[in-house]
Parts: C-alpha cells; sequence; structure tokens
C-alpha cells in the first residue's frame, strides 16, 4: 500500500470527524460477531492505517494518529506504517499507554471519541464509556467513518448456505432449538438473541464458506418461544434451506434489520454482553435480560454422533498427515529443494484427496529453526525458509471435513537431532503425555490440570507463555469455548464429550521451537465411594518423532503410554496407507525401548 | 445442658422477640473479629441452644428452631439438640434449605429479622439485606438478645498483652506501620481501621492470650495519617504497654468506643468489608473505602528474622515429636495401655520443657482407625480409643512457640501395616513429595499446583475434600491468609516468604484417615531467560513412616527426595535428642533402598 494513499485517507478521516465533532477516532479489527475471522468487508482498520496484521486497533485523532498491536506484528506494522506518520503502539510494552489513556491525554474535557458501535460489544463500550466519562470525554458510538469514505468498500460475502445432514450433526435442529428455549426460560427470559456465527452454525446444523477456516455465515439469529428469525441476505439462501428453515418455524429478514425487529418485540430477550454489539444493547425499546450464552456449553460437549464421525475425521487427518510429512522427509533425503510453504500446500494437498475435505481449519504454522520459536508465524513468500537436513520443523495445522475439525502439532527432527533438542522436546513431551494421561473428578477445571502439562520445564526453569488447551468445534470453528486449560481460571469444569487440544511449547528465540499438540475427549473414568471421575480420551493420531527423544529423562510409563499411542496410530492408520507412507508410519510407530 | 434449660431460654428469647417486633432471630457462632478461636463471651448460640461444636447457626422463630451445622458435628448436634424442640439442618445435604430460604419459607411480607450486626459483616449482612428484601422482610441489625437474657455471661477476656520483642519480630512497629499508611495511601484512604486479631498483633509487634491457640488480644486498630488508637480494656494493658504504644503515637480507648471515634473523624477510612462488622458500616458519619485489607499479604511474607527464628521453632518442634512419638511406640511396645488422649498429652508435655513455647497451635488431632478417617476429629473422653499393636494413627499436631507456630501431620503404622495402607499411604506421600518439589514461574497461584498433592490419588478415583495448604502465622494463626492451595480459585499468588502447608490425606470411613503434612516456604528459584522461577523449602522436621512405604510405587526421584529429607532431619535434630528417642530417630531417618 502507498503510504501517500494512506495519507490522504486519514486526512479525509479528520474532515469528516470535524464535520461530525469527533475528536478521536477508535477503528478495531473485528467484526459484528467478533469472529476470529472475518470477510474483507470489516477490513476497516486495514483500509484506514495499510496495515493487515490479524490484531491491532487504530486510533486517529485530529492532529495524530496511533495503532496499537501486539509482539506479534512489531516487525509487520512498523513495515506497513512507514511515513504515513501513524504512530506503532507497542501492546504489552511497560512503556505502552493504554488506547484510552492515550485519547484522554490528547483530548479535552468535553471532547467526543468517535466509533462504530456494531464493532464495540455492550461490556467493552460500557467500559470505555466510564473511563472516558472520569476525563469528561464523551462517546459517540455512530461514527462510522467506512460508509462515508471507503468508495470501492467489498460487499458481505454472498456465499450459498448449506445444510449439514443429520448423519453428520447427530442432532436435529428442532431438539437443539428445544434446549435452548428451556435453559432461557430458566435465565428469566422469554425469546434470545445470538450474534456468534459458530453458535449459529451450529443450532440451526448448516454451514457455510463466508470466511476462511471458519464454515460458518454471516448471520445473527432470534430465537422466540415458537418460532425464530434468521438475519441473513436473502442471497445466501436457496429453497431448500428456505424450506428447511419454515420447518423449524425459522422464517428469514435482511441481515440489517435485527434492530428494528427487537425493537419492535414487547419480549424479555437474552443477549450475552460479551458478544451483543453495543449498538444493539442501546437500541430503545429492546428488553434485555444480560447472561452468558447457553449455547457454547450445549456446542462443547460433542454427541456420540460426532464423535463417531470425529473419530472417522482423525483417521482422515492422521492419514494425509502421514503422506505429507513422508514425502517431504523423503523429498528431503533425496536432496530436493523444500520450503516451509511447500510443508503448507502438501499438507493442504495430501487432505484434499478426501471428499470430506472442506479446507484447512486455520492457515498452517510450518516454522523451520528459529521460525519455529514464533509463536504466531506463519510462512510467506517474503519468509519462506528453505529446510536444510537439520534441526526441528514445527508444523501446526488442521483440516476442516464434514466429520469434524482437526489440530495438530508435531515437532520434527529433519536430521541428527542436537542434545539440547532432544532433551527440550521431551521434556515438552512429558508434560503432553502427563495431562493426557490425568484422572481428574467431575468438576475440575482446566486451569487446575494445566501445571501437570508444564511441570517438567518448569523444573528447569522453562516454560511457555501461550495455553496449554483450547476447544475445538466440531466442523465448526477450530477454536471454541466455554472450556479451557491455561494458567488463567477460568470457572468452566470440563465435561464428557468436550474436545479439547492438549498442547505444551517450548520457544528458544533465534533456536527453535517445540510443540506436541493432540486433541483429547473428555470421557467417563468411573464411580468410586469418593465420585465420580473423568480423564481424557486422545483422538489425534500421528506419532511423535522417535529420535526427538531423550530416553533417559522417561519412565517406564511414559514410555508405555507412547508405545499404546504409538500402537493405535497404526493400527487406525496402517489400512488407509500404501507403498512408502505405510513404510514410514509402520518405523515410526516401532515399539521403543531403552 | 439440660433440655428444660434451653427451652426455657428459647421461651424467653420469643418473648424478647415478640417485644421488639422480631418474627425470625439468626443467631451465629462468631465474634466481631470473624475470629477461628473465639473466648467463651461469644458463646451466644452455645448459650442459646446447649450446641457447643465450632460451626454452627442457630435461628429461632416465634413457632420453631433450627440449627445448621456441616457434617462433622451431626452425631454430636443431634445428640445435644435432643427434646430442645430445635431442628438439625444438616448442611451440605441437597434436602437441607438455607437458612435465608427457610426464614423466608416461614415468615410472612412485612415480617422482621433480628440479629446483632457486630457479628454479621458488611458483606455478609448486604447479602442478607438482598435475600429478605425479594420476600419484602426487612433486617434488624441491633437486636442482641445475650444482652438483656444471658445473666451470668463471661466477661470479656481480660488477659495482659505483652510485647513482640525486635528479636523474634523482626521488623519494628513503626516501619509496619509506615508500610501500613503508604498501601492505605494507594487505596486512596487516608486512615484505615482494622478488626482482624492477628493483623493487629503482627502489625504492632503485641501478643496476648485472650483464646486457645492463637496468641491474640482482643481490640481494634485505628490508624490515621500521623497517629493512631488502639480500642482495648485498659485492665488488658500495662504502663509498659501504654508506654511502648505511646512511641508509635497510638493512644488507648476502650474496645466499645470505635464506633463513636471513628463517626467523629472525617477521614475516608479504609476497612474490609468481607471482615468489617456490618454494625460499624452502618453507622452514620463515618466516609468507609472499602478494600481487601493490605495486611494480610504484608504480614504473609515472612522476614529474614521470622525465617531464622521460625527454623529454629522447626527444631525444638521435631525433637519434641521425636520424644513424644518414640515413647508412645516404646509404651505400646511394652503393652502399657495408650489412648488418643495420653498421645495428645504426650505432645503437650514434650513441647513443654522448651521455654519458647506458649501452648499447642490448636487441639491436636490424635485419631486411631477408624477416627482417622473423620477430618476433624479430636479425641475427647467420650470417644477416646485405646491403641492396639495395628492399625495408623494419624496425628495433626502444633505448637506455638516464640519462635513461630508449628503445624505438622503424620501417619504412623503401630504394627505391620496392611498392602492397601501401604499402598494408600504411599499415594498421599507422592502428592506430598510433588508439591514440596514442585518449581513454578513467579505469579502462580496455589490452585494451580493443588493438582500435583492430588495427581496419584485421582489416577486411582481416590481423593480428599479438605484443602491441600493453609497460609500459617509466625507465632500467630496456624491459619492465616491471603494464599491458599487448594480446588478452589484464589487470584492470590504465592511469593517468597510465604509459609504454607502441604498436607494431602485420604479417607476410608471406617477403616482409616491418611495425611503427610508438612510446612513449606517459598523460596527463589532462580531468574531465566523465561522469567523468575520460585520453589519450596522444607520447614517441618520429621521422619515419614518407612514402614508404611511401597517402594513398587516410589520412583528413583521419589526415593532420593526423602532420604535427601530424612538426611536433614537426623542432622537438624541429632544435637537436640539423646538416648532411646536419638536412637529411634537414627532407624527412622535410615536410608531407604529398593
Amino acid at each position: 500500500m502507498d503510504y501517500q494513499i494512506i495519507k490522504r485517507r486519514i486526512e479525509s478521516l479528520r474532515s469528516l470527524m470535524r464535520k461530525s465533532g469527533i475528536s478521536a477516532a477508535i477503528i478495531p479489527h473485528v467484526d459484528p460477531h467478533q469472529s476470529e475471522y472475518m470477510s474483507s468487508h470489516w477490513h476497516v482498520r486495514e483500509f484506514f492505517s495499510g496495515f493487515n496484521g490479524s490484531a491491532g486497533t487504530l486510533v486517529v485523532t485530529l492532529e495524530g494518529a496511533a495503532l496499537w498491536t501486539d509482539s506479534r506484528y512489531f516487525l509487520q506494522a512498523a513495515t506497513q506504517l512507514e511515513n504515513t506518520s501513524i504512530e506503532l503502539m507497542k501492546d504489552g510494552l511497560p512503556s505502552t499507554p493504554s488506547i484510552t489513556s492515550y485519547i484522554i491525554s490528547v483530548l479535552h474535557e468535553g471532547d467526543m471519541v468517535g466509533l462504530d458501535g456494531m464493532l464495540f460489544t455492550k461490556n467493552s463500550l460500557d467500559a470505555l464509556d466510564r473511563e472516558f466519562s472520569v476525563a469528561s470525554i464523551s462517546v459517540n458510538p455512530d461514527f462510522r467513518p467506512a460508509d462515508a469514505l471507503w468508495a470501492d468498500r467489498p460487499p458481505l460475502p454472498s456465499d450459498a448456505v448449506y445444510i449439514l445432514p443429520e448423519q453428520y450433526a447427530g442432532e436435529m435442529a428442532g431438539s437443539k432449538l428445544q434446549r435452548l428455549r428451556d435453559a432461557v426460560g430458566g435465565c428469566g427470559a422469554e425469546a434470545v438473541y445470538i450474534t456468534e456465527l459458530d453458535s449459529i452454525a451450529w443450532l440451526l446444523n448448516m454451514r457455510g464458506s463466508d470466511v476462511d477456516f471458519n464454515p460458518v455465515f454471516t448471520s445473527t439469529l432470534y430465537i422466540g418461544p415458537k418460532s425464530g428469525v434468521l438475519f441473513i441476505d436473502d442471497v445466501k439462501v436457496s429453497d431448500e434451506v428456505r424450506s428447511y428453515l419454515a420447518g423449524y418455524k425459522v422464517e428469514l429478514m435482511p441481515y440489517d434489520s435485527a434492530a428494528g425487529f427487537l425493537a419492535e418485540s414487547s419480549l424479555p430477550v437474552l443477549a450475552n454482553p460479551a458478544t451483543l454489539p453495543a449498538a444493539l444493547a442501546r437500541t430503545p425499546g429492546i428488553d434485555w435480560i444480560y447472561a452468558p450464552s447457553p449455547v457454547p456449553a450445549m456446542k462443547a460437549e460433542k454427541n456420540d454422533v460426532e464423535l463417531r464421525n470425529l473419530r472417522h475425521a482423525m483417521v482422515i487427518e492422521g492419514a494425509s498427515m502421514v503422506n505429507a510429512i513422508s514425502d517431504i522427509t523423503d523429498r528431503l533425503g533425496r536432496g530436493e529443494t523444500v520450503t516451509e510453504l511447500d510443508v503448507v500446500d502438501t499438507l493442504s494437498r495430501c487432505r484434499a484427496r478426501h471428499a470430506s475435505y472442506r479446507g484447512d481449519s486455520f492457515g498452517t504454522i510450518a516454522g523451520y529453526g528459529a521460525h519455529g520459536a514464533i509463536v504466531h508465524y506463519e510462512p510467506t513468500p517474503e519468509t519462506n525458509a528453505t529446510l536444510r537436513p537439520e534441526g526441528l520443523l514445527l508444523v501446526d495445522t488442521g483440516g476442516q471435513y464434514l466429520h469434524g475439525t482437526t489440530d495438530i502439532t508435531r515437532t520434527i527432527a529433519l536430521g541428527h537431532p542436537t542434545d539440547d533438542e532432544r532433551h527440550d522436546f521431551t521434556l515438552v513431551l512429558k508434560g503432553h503425555i502427563a495431562l493426557a494421561a490425568a484422572v481428574f473428578p467431575e468438576g475440575t477445571r482446566g486451569a487446575q490440570l494445566d501445571v501437570l502439562a508444564r511441570q517438567f520445564l518448569w523444573q528447569e526453569g522453562k516454560t511457555y507463555l501461550h495455553g496449554t488447551g483450547h476447544g475445538v468445534g466440531f466442523f465448526l470453528n477450530v477454536h471454541e469455548g466455554p472450556q479451557s486449560i491455561r494458567l488463567q481460571e477460568n470457572p468452566v469444569a470440563l465435561r464428557p464429550g468436550m474436545v479439547t487440544s492438549d498442547e505444551p511449547g517450548l520457544y528458544l528465540s533465534d533456536r527453535y521451537g517445540i510443540r506436541c499438540e493432540n486433541l483429547v475427549l473428555t470421557v467417563g473414568a468411573g464411580d468410586t465411594e469418593h465420585g465420580r471421575f473423568l480423564k481424557f480420551e486422545v483422538l489425534s493420531l500421528f506419532p511423535f518423532d522417535r529420535t526427538l527423544l531423550d530416553l533417559s529423562i522417561l519412565t517406564d510409563a511414559e514410555i508405555m503410554w507412547l508405545n499404546d499411542y504409538h500402537r493405535k496410530v497404526w493400527s487406525e492408520l496402517a489400512d488407509y496407507l500404501q507403498g512408502r507412507p505405510l513404510q514410514w508410519l509402520e518405523q515410526a510407530c516401532a515399539p521403543i525401548s531403552r
């Protein structure tokens, strides 16, 4: 992007601000659904700043401009903001002011901040209001500069939505809606309004392709006592889908008509204040009841059909991984040139051989050597490293299949690993195994188990700063709540049927990165006089690199766990492989002994 | 207590209630300081009900009466309430109503509940108010039936207070008060009012003997910008103490004069809403600033002098334990009759040989066989069991010394332990060791580490329902905050200098109880590229029973930990022992090998 263009856009924005009496505009990178991935229609911050990272907020005042982003994007933002006069604000450094304190320091009493109330949640705008009101600064939540200034703004996606048959979903939408209505009644509401796209897709057993990686579709959903309304653009809905929804008494209305509809209803409507757009929260005439949405907890507990399908998806994924990784190591062995981007492509290509494949579940992280130590690294043509027969390759990848969503990380030695590499890999793997093998009473929260994955690293003064586990949707978002396994407290208990990642890691700047990730399913472990106990069943199927093991720090129980796991991987995948990949897997799964 | 007397007292109470327009009286077992141990002056619930357990609340309505207590006291309460017409309400059973829902179900709109606002905290009375107001029931917080009806009520304790010299305390009161004033300013207040007795004792470097086990004294403390007031009854204070306090510009006023004094001050006063008596919170004219007290966090981080003293207390305690336990096992070996109460007496007697001893830090739990499975069992003449040369003896005991407070639990086999006993003991000990040996980053909370102590039990569907660790004061309360190690989230991080117990257990009803408890000190473990790490140093000194080990489930690292610990116990205690106890310790600390 030419910096001159950005400067002109900022100046147009300032003209509009002056006309509207706005002294500072806050332009976040988000959509009205608080989605992780969003269509280009919502790339407003990129339009005004030129910065295209996945996290960051632009603030423009009448004299200045600044962009807050986190350490993943410090380099990229510095490059993209060059000469634009937009100052880079490095989030997380002690010297960096918060957005509100920056604005308060620049504005004066009586000034007004402008923002788009559809892009801030009720909770976040309430918090901003409180902070600014201390400085006698007001907030105008109806400032939408993109409407006036972004001439060639991409329209909202018009991709068609489709029905996920019951053979995949395992529960009819009617049954889910009934359970939802029961939960809504329990909150003292008579209706519910949902804006989270994965919740809508799950409830209605529908999927779409509006954004990368998440098979969701742009819409919001109102469910009343007997009927409902899906707010969605007409062009996305076929007659088949229309009549399918009519069967559940769900009618269709335009995507942007929810506010008007809700204001005319007199029923108390449940909404999640952590996701409801503030603009809707402040629409007069709606009797909102604020409470966490009941849907994430319902969606997180997979049903038996979903689990049967997901186990099949794990076989497809495992076989694809074996085909891809054995191919890559073979090409390296033959002295061919293989880059990080070749790894990404090979993985997608191997997945695409399966009819169930619907795309990747996130952008594959293929980090070679020092790139592996950059936690959210994704290779680009500019950074693309060529693999050599040495060092570690970290591959974090996953697929979207009709049979479910996968997410797996393996760390692979491309040559003879060093003692440090083997030692650190084994520490990470010991933590991975300790968590995977845990047994725990019903009611246990992820934060209680997190230390199991970290304990061996901690003993040596090592750690990783990301979470150990996130929930995973069923042919839906690869990151979903409500459970998590991490340092931070989360009051949600791990429940049978939940699918969660187990992914400890270690990152040594400029050296290497290690992560071991499988998806695990919470299952019952039996009842005793002390209560009901739960454990994990490992779902992902791909061997851990045996050349990276330091057997001297593995216990007999850990070696047994590995051998059991590799035996399972072999027996589940062998039928789906042949030739060289089959041979590769046999070697990779051979029993380990001291 | 004769049940006729109780019935008469309840009838007098009802007369008073009628006169005062009260339809239900709530009478808790607590003092205005929310103390764990309190003087008999505050045993109001016992006076009206006859029940003398350490937990339980009496509710009397015009027609009925009920007493809520927890499972520890179900049997005792049933006996003591017999024929009194007071119904026993078993807390924790699903069928047991809460106190508020019971009262709401009996009273009518417009009725009034009476209680003593000095015995409810601001937070607890606010919560009651909210619950009752839904049913249009009001609360009168000035109902103090003991004043009118308890003719021979014991007076408040008049025991003299004394100064803890700096050689024990390690920091002058003036320095502590300055730190407190700095913290108070940080909360936006100009003064602070403290009602927690251990906080007052710690701040002023004073101790008392008003109650069993906790060396505190009945008082409250106001600290203003330049001076302070200790609200305490004159009779408790010598001229020496008076002039000591005058040196810190702390003057004396009567114990019951705080409300009047505070109402006349115009400064904003910091108070902890979780402990401040509601009656004071509602006194007109006081500008309260509510925030957690800064004192518990200051008090929890022991200074170097306290720690040097505490290490000495651990030697005294360990030697006393060796003298006591070797004596008990020898007497059993000689076929003498030894009871649980003999164990309690022997322990106190062995401690009392040391000049530093100031009493026990809590009532010793000596539970033999099935009694060990009753978590809060304390032997009484009625329950006192005679030890036999078989089964397990659980001893949880501690002392108050000028040099510090101790708390230790050992489980001892009196004969040849069964395989189950050895297996279960070893599971508990493995958890104890895993926690004691943990290394963790600065900022880690106890709830994150708790699983380390439980993991081996959980693997077999076993657990314990109490916390794993509580803070311990320095020659102060054996239970103190703010840190804890338990299932429940507590946002307080473990900080260097904190002393915490490590006490996993297992309780099999009608069979046996096991608990392994040492006190551990949080210390630095070094800085790495990943941050600052902490670990524990074990303070308590007494061997674990080697006859209870199942070596087949201990790792080499665990055996090494035990041998290291026993070597330390031996080297620290041997100089303080002689004769048979020395011989006993040498055997108990001999190296363990497979």
